[in-house]
């Protein structure tokens, strides 16, 4: 039983899923979110190329939540998949909600997840069931943003995973981009304006290889890492990131016109990881 | 002539040697320590699997060594080994006692380093003779702790050396730990109290693999780089270290249960580079 | 046609192009520059190892370009090479300078690449042409500092490009090095006087491989990420760098002697990417 996945990355790009908001009596918001886990997605991620996977709510990512810090989180996780999977989320959560030692099993097994948002910042989220690097490249992650209280300011936000697919199961990829299909953002540049703060959550996903890592063209950025804090670390136009790093890009372009930005360790970048930012405007 | 290597990581995680000390003249405390080189050791790193193991007071990693900044430091070395032998420290000394240019020679020869302990931090000391690749993984390495005058807050304190085992001479490592046994601190969870801070020295010394990482779950903790700060530099669950990079971790567990740290590079945490937390407490 | 290339580590290291300057009726410093690209040069990279560098100016690196943060940069770029290049430069520029669309054709193309120096740091450049990596691979890369107004306090300062060379076309380095030639700083050690501020500009360009790494003896250096601040963010004897990454390096040493400087990916340092500072004084 196969189904057909379809995945749209300029949609995911700036799509948020706040969850299902109620109060409870302390004034507390509690967002609630059902996640439904499944592992016989077939995606044609690269013309002719059809890849078996794995997803959070039928994506590979899986739908970016979003919280702020002190809102109670409730996942109501769902597996109807054919194997045993679970919910992990960097952050800080009771260990009987980590979703390490208790695998959800296939066929409709359920798990409820619940903790505070805590801390601020940009956190991966993945399946944490062995052997977890089939779980991972599959696709069974996505992005968990905590906001602070006081939000940051207004911006054109939007999220990358950096992610890899071993098409020939060698335990190497052959194919990288952000957002899961090679050179997407290249063949439908992002449209920006001129002027605008842009905000991008990054969180590099990518089994096997060591490292990735992020160039911007023509411009710099102010990198907050694990997007813990509110004022920058750096401003450089390269990161490097292992699996699970992760933090937010601030920048914005004074001049219009077409950008790439890319990995700079080249082999990837040829092989998908690879886009376009056209700013637009006066 | 082989001999058999024993080695408790539970022990060595919170084992500091501050060496026989004594005060200079001008008040300066001098600490003094014999370590003594093997190259003939045989340790039963995983069931059945037996490794020919090189050591510094016969252990791998060898002993924690801790000063605090501006104490004079003697290191007493003792070449019992049947190759030639060094030891090199990171941090700030005359390059006479830099353990690079000068070989001590197999079969007792014997070498005095000596220098004013800086600058506070953790670093690594390893052996320094070519080629060095199988001079580092066999094991002849280990930490050095200068403490800040001012001590820093109380804590739990452990150290980790990030290592691996290349059991089949192909300059590749078959088996990854922390603290040398794989999976070890899986099988032995550390036991730690609800609350209280605990300060890990992290210190990467794998070869051949290009970089090594460090996740915790459940938590996030305070990245001091290279330890050389007192004020933090990260807020973070990740971090990646090349090979001699470390820092200082500090975290504290609000709730009881069981906590994994792993690499998060996946390869290396299935190979054995994965541990518990067990945090108990009211 | 080939043409002899003959480069001078030493001289590299500490020789700065400041262009032609003139002054623009609103005060500010016009810098030009002449680069000229060619691809078929013959270098003798270690003894007997003939290999096919591809130039900027002559050299591998190319010129170390210098500005100061607000000046005109102009760079007439001539390709007299036999295939297309371009010049692309990392910091801040119009897209139309970005030396990505619009590749400079073979046997005398031009194109000249203009914009205000931006922001302070240091920075690569590098011909952006695909297959990317054959091109930096061969050598088209070299540095850009752009100096803040305010200068940075006086220095011994000094240049080094981390590379290596794939002598036998695998996608592998056989050789690797700082500056090009493996070992030479470790054969003709750098003459450095104690106590002297040393201000290091580093930037690694490796293909490849995933990272590079350099570690300093017997000190810790002040390291300036990108270079784009002028307070240091660490105080380290390591630092890791995947390409294009790039800082500034501060240190002085107390004593004199030969101090190693090398990558801790000791595969890269038996290959050649090992040198020596020669501290000499009272
Ligand atoms: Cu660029
Ligand atoms: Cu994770
Ligand atoms: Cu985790
Ligand atoms: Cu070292
Ligand atoms: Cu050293
Ligand atoms: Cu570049
Ligand atoms: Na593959
Ligand atoms: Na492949
Ligand atoms: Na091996
Ligand atoms: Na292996
Ligand atoms: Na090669
Ligand atoms: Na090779
Ligand atoms: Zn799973
Ligand atoms: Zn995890
Ligand atoms: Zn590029
Ligand atoms: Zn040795
Ligand atoms: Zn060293
Ligand atoms: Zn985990
Ligand atoms: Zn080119
Ligand atoms: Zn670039
Ligand atoms: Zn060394």
């Amino acid at each position: 039983t196969e189904s057909t996945v379809e995945f749209d990355p300029m949609e995911f790009l700036r799509e948020f899923n706040y969850g299902r908001t109620s109060m409870l009596p302390d004034g507390t918001t509690l967002r609630e979110f059902t996640i439904i886990a499944e592992d016989d997605g077939v995606m044609e991620v690269a013309p002719g190329v059809f890849y078996n996977v794995w997803t959070f709510n039928g994506t590979v990512p899986g739908p970016t939540i979003r919280a702020t810090q002190g809102d109670l989180v409730r996942i109501h996780f769902i597996n109807n998949g054919e194997k045993e999977h679970t919910m992990h989320f960097h952050g800080i959560h009771r260990p009987e909600f980590d979703g390490v030692f208790e695998p959800v099993g296939p066929g409709g097994g359920r798990f409820t997840y619940e903790w505070r948002a805590e801390p601020v910042g940009v956190h991966p989220y993945h399946c944490h069931v062995m052997p977890l690097e089939e779980h991972i490249v599959h696709g069974l992650y996505g992005v968990y943003i905590v906001d602070p209280k006081e939000e940051r300011p207004p911006a054109d936000e939007m999220v990358m995973v950096l992610n890899g697919l071993d098409t020939d199961f060698d335990t190497e990829n052959n194919l990288y981009g952000a957002n899961t299909i090679p050179f997407y953002y290249q063949h439908h540049p992002i449209q920006i304006a001129v002027g605008e703060k842009i905000r991008l959550y990054v969180v590099n996903m990518l089994e096997f290889d060591p490292i990735n890592n992020f160039h911007l063209h023509g411009n710099l950025f102010h990198y907050y890492p694990t997007g813990t804090d509110t004022v920058p670390s750096f401003y450089t136009d390269m990161i490097t990131l292992s699996q699970t790093e992760r933090g937010i890009m601030e920048f914005s372009y004074d001049f219009p016109g077409k950008y790439l930005f890319h990995a700079h360790k080249v082999e990837f970048s040829e092989k998908g990881w690879s886009g376009i930012f056209l700013a637009e405007g006066p």
